[in-house]
């Protein structure tokens, strides 16, 4: 029997009691012996829950038993969660997280801990969900130079995005249909604002690079600004517009970040996940393009992969975990936004001329095409152009006042 | 360093070495050490290849070289494949093979040989090519009772469906495309037969069991005499004709299996893998559905997923690797294919009466649908019913003389 603790008996954590109680029978199978939950650590008392006799409010209790060998964290947040993460493994705790924050924010130093004691740290959940994609990313395409990944990376955004062109909706109403649905938090800041999305890209692309790439390096827009014309001008182009998360490789060994609302062909793979769906494509020199699709979030989904990594680290207890771990390095890792190539769909007010338009971008040597559609003047900066987004902006600059949106074509 | 050995050098097998000396820094910092390619097994020679130097026609050479851990089989079949296998692994070498035929005829053998022996053998190129599925469905869905497996497993005939559809080409010209492109080989049987995705099918079916499903029991049938006309009815339903391999989990723990063209839903995720992409679907009782999507076959990304196992080998070269074996049970596993539920699109003869249809179905209180497109009848035998193979066999044997054709509808 291996004993394991759950440190937050939120959605995810009792989600992870949930499947470890349901498939028990497999899950003995798979690993060989049951997987107990003897402790369950929070604040709040549960009356009534399985679990309620392992609760405790005392994270000692976990760190000083020597029979838990496996600490799962599903607290959440960079604070309490860090200190927890940091005692458990100094206790000699394997640990397995659902926190891409913490992954994030903090993944390098939770790893170099984890290492030097020879224990696990596992995050298969931080990403995706239920999607297996982290240990894809690491094990299956590791004779790959990855060269792209392409994700929708944030089911709230998704969902939102998905409402607003199918029913014409604005922004707020589809936010409010997600809240009722409970697919966005009362607090959703962090998932409209495409931060989550930003934290998710980072883990992918530090895994990818083998070196940390700070979420904070990312050039992040949300999906606040999006209105109903947006979304006819992408039916309209025979697109769809989808909060995109992409990381390109250059030649020099630099990447390029973004997280932003994109206008992507509708033949694309990736176009393809609607509603609370995920999907996150990789490139790699060898493999080619290989997707990964499915719920990118949800209590037994996110609780599954949290279980899988329990079962993966309870098979490998005695031994030397092999496990990547992110160089921290002084060179420049992310080209500077302004430094990379873009493709826009522009919509100025009617009152300014087209002529005036036209030789704005004579000057950067492009040369945007109309695309007409509603009162507003729309202009495709096409496919041909080697803009970087510091010439768009400063391209743009006079007609800041007549701007009424730009959205970047994914390319 | 590690030195490992290729047996068969033919597509694969020279594209491991291909991606072994393209990516060899990335592979090194992955696997910490250099992967080295000591010998090559194969009757040819090969002047002027950068391993020249490196190919034996003696198999000793590799089993008697106490310097070579790793034993990589890129021969394929069931022949020599399998009497080098062995003896591989009685030389007490880890193996990793793309060999999906033997994977499903002999996996059971080598798995346990290897055990025995504390090897590896690993076997993630046999399905999918490059896409990651094997190891994500060992590893990462592992706390999931695995209830429905749904995928386009072979490139071929997936390729021909899609030229079809898109041409409105009859099968013969889209296959001489096929192998003008080298999407097809000059003796395509196993392919289009439907053979190839049923040994696929089988190697995702135990590995979700748990339990070997032996190839041979899985309903299987061919994509050779689909008509343009069939396409043309897949077009007016909304639907894609696909060749699907399908796996479901029934409650008393029997298993469905067939592989055969049904018509499938444009919006279902897995419908979107055109031309010579796979997709594969799998639902989990706690991750509901993920999907992966890719390169089913091609040099490059199947050598992809073959470096990807030596690397993960490398790593675990001291250590009992801990691979899922299948066990080998009498129970009957695969429900007969007469006892499955079914629907289907048929399509008869302008010369039989619609009352005579009706009057069959009605005897086994089954009720048509009428869908006429062509100068045929046809009857979508609808949602609601719950003919068995067995029963719609037998509804339809007095029809014998004037059925043009069955396609099943996936569900």
């Amino acid at each position: 029997m291996i004993n394991i603790a759950i440190m937050g008996y939120g959605v995810v954590g009792s989600g992870v009691a949930e499947v470890c109680r349901v498939n028990k029978e497999t899950i003995s199978q798979r690993t060989g012996q049951e997987i107990n939950i003897k402790k369950i650590l929070d604040v709040r008392a549960f009356p009534g829950d399985p679990y309620q006799d392992r609760i405790t409010r005392h994270a000692d209790d976990i760190f000083t038993d020597p029979e838990i060998s496996i600490v799962v964290e599903t607290i959440g947040g960079t604070g309490i969660a860090l200190q927890l993460s940091r005692q458990a493994l100094l206790a000699g705790k394997h640990m397995v997280t659902s926190n891409k924050e913490l992954v994030a924010a903090h993944g390098p130093e939770l790893m170099a801990l984890a290492a030097e004691r020879r224990l696990s740290y596992m995050y298969e959940a931080s990403v995706g969900g239920g999607i297996p994609i982290v240990r894809p990313l690491h094990k299956c395409l590791s004779a790959n130079v990855i060269e792209h990944i392409t994700g929708i990376l944030n089911g709230t955004t998704n969902y939102i995005l998905t409402r607003m062109e199918q029913e014409g909706i604005r922004f707020d109403q589809a936010l409010t249909e997600a809240q009722k649905q409970g697919y966005a938090e009362q607090n959703p800041t962090a998932d409209l604002d495409g931060l989550d999305a930003g934290r998710k890209l980072a883990i992918l692309g530090s895994i990818a690079l083998g070196e940390y790439i700070d979420s904070n390096l990312i050039h992040t827009e949300g999906i606040t600004t999006i209105t109903p014309t947006d979304l006819l001008y992408a039916q309209h182009l025979q697109m769809k517009l989808k909060l995109i998360g992409r990381y390109q490789l250059l030649p020099d060994h630099r990447v390029d970040l973004i997280v932003a609302p994109m206008l992507i062909s509708r033949k694309h793979p990736v176009a393809a996940a609607d509603d609370v769906f995920n999907a996150i494509m990789v490139n790699g020199n060898a493999l080619g393009e290989a997707m990964f699709y499915g719920r990118g979030a949800g209590k037994l989904p996110t609780a599954s992969a949290v279980v899988a990594d329990v079962i993966e680290c309870a098979l490998h207890l005695d031994r030397l975990p092999h496990q990547r771990i992110w160089r921290i390095t002084d060179r420049e890792i992310v080209r500077p936004h302004a430094d990379c190539p873009v493709r826009a769909l522009l919509r100025l007010h009617e009152c300014v001329p087209g002529a005036q338009i036209r030789e704005a971008f004579d000057a950067f040597g492009a040369r945007p095409v109309e695309a007409r559609l509603a009162s507003e003047q729309a202009w495709l900066v096409g496919t041909d152009q080697k803009l970087t987004e510091g010439q768009l902006e400063d391209l743009l600059r006079p007609f800041a006042e007549s701007l009424v949106s730009r959205l970047r074509l994914f390319h």
